[in-house]
């Protein structure tokens, strides 16, 4: 692949820039020659969905994905049948925004259950699956590091998320691969491969030693100990040539100037992915 | 089992209370009736082995494991082989101390190349087995959890401690279950199975929501999200009945009073384990 090629493919996770809104990152993915952007819905409901759509289009942007359904384990019934809902709205979201992919983090558990949430999990996509069709939206289940098996997501391993995927028809259900979450797993490459077909997102940041905070330690593509390039090749050889999505969770980025944070990515990405 | 019966099995990890040297700790296990203790190298150094042993012996006090071996992967031949050696004096003072068990805590990769680091802790173990044996002592590999992946151990899941077990006879090479380590593990009570006849010790602590800190955060049994009881069961089910060990890397606990500390320890493990 030519470095043309490969810039082709960048998107921005929104959350990267956190400090911005949607219009602020629009225009700096455009400012910033970034084809793709993955929207967050916390960003949509504060400018509203018309709005944050017609930004997008003018802007001449691919939309790679929505951030994020999911959630989907609860303590009750009706509570389980609200998170579905709002699911809905997620897939619909998705669809006018023009991305087919709706990111699933899959939620923690409502006890020291794991194997009751596990299966509401399981349960929560099933019943998902004809709604987000009738849309053109596939679920991409996106295995999260163990360290957050507690309070973000019960779907830890792509073992799991292949599993479920595996189910229906590799236009409803796949994976995302996101190198932070999965980079530690001794059964990486064989994972990877047996979900040919069924990737639907690549996800980069990096794991940087010492880790300052679970949840805000992610960093720059290069700083850390993942294998970026090996795991992007292994994505490609499983069939996934679509956009890359950088999402690094960061609270010192979200102090620095947004422009300078998007022209650092674009060099990471260039030289790390 | 009875209340006495598990009780008689709780064992006191030393970095439990890493205020207290040996000695402190030795008698702290008397005052509070715990009949066995695990003893760190760091801790055994500052006094020396005779010492230590001493203490140990004349307060009528059983080891259940000594703290730590490991830390195979390295650069260079030389610098392996060092580590070899060092896991040597390791076993010697183990045999010294009275137990059978040596925890393995297998390393960090030297570099990003994680294969190659899991291939170096599979050859070191392999060098170290005929020696081990010869002073009466098993290798009990302890899987730590993948967000240690990068700084402190390759080893990151029951599956591939078990699978590198399984190549010695169970009296050679085991693993440990940690219950902070490996709670998350969707294949857990599986692997626990597979582990039938190797498990060589069973850790016990908390994992609590928010972690503060990933490597000073363990949490007191019951204060946390882990099935302590049930995993406790399903190691007995997989032919393990020896000593249980509390320990808790916290740095509150470390900036109390040890016999508190100890109090609540009993409490918690007549409680919750």
């Amino acid at each position: 692949m030519t470095d043309a090629q490969l810039m082709s493919r960048l998107s921005l996770n929104q959350i990267t820039t956190e400090q911005w809104n949607i219009q602020e990152a629009v225009e700096g993915c455009v400012r910033h020659q970034i084809p793709w952007i993955s929207v967050w819905r916390h960003k949509i409901e504060e400018i509203g969905l018309k709005q944050s759509k017609r930004l997008i289009q003018d802007a001449g942007l691919n939309v790679s994905s929505v951030c994020r359904g999911g959630m989907f384990p609860a303590a009750t019934v009706k509570e389980r049948a609200a998170r579905i809902d709002d699911n809905k709205r997620a897939i619909e979201e998705a669809a006018e925004l023009g991305t087919d992919t709706l990111v699933l983090v899959c939620g923690p558990s409502s006890d020291k259950d794991l194997n009751t949430a596990r299966l509401q999990v399981a349960e929560g996509i099933d019943q998902l699956v004809p709604f987000a069709k009738d849309y053109g939206v596939k679920l991409a289940i996106e295995p999260l590091h163990p360290m957050f098996a507690a309070d973000r997501s019960v779907i830890n391993t792509m073992e799991q998320a292949t599993t479920i995927a595996e189910k229906y028809h590799p236009s409803e259900v796949g994976i995302v691969v996101d190198v932070y979450h999965v980079w530690w797993d001794p059964n990486l490459y064989q994972e990877i491969e047996r979900a040919k077909g069924r990737i639907l997102g690549f996800h980069v940041s990096d794991w940087k030693v010492p880790m300052a905070d679970m949840f805000k330690g992610r960093a720059m593509m290069g700083e850390g100990v993942i294998e970026i390039n090996r795991m992007r090749k292994a994505v490609e050889e499983a069939g996934y040539h679509g956009p890359i999505e950088v999402e690094i969770i960061n609270q010192a980025l979200w102090d620095r100037n947004g422009d300078d944070v998007l022209q650092k990515v674009r060099q990471s990405f260039a030289k790390h992915v």
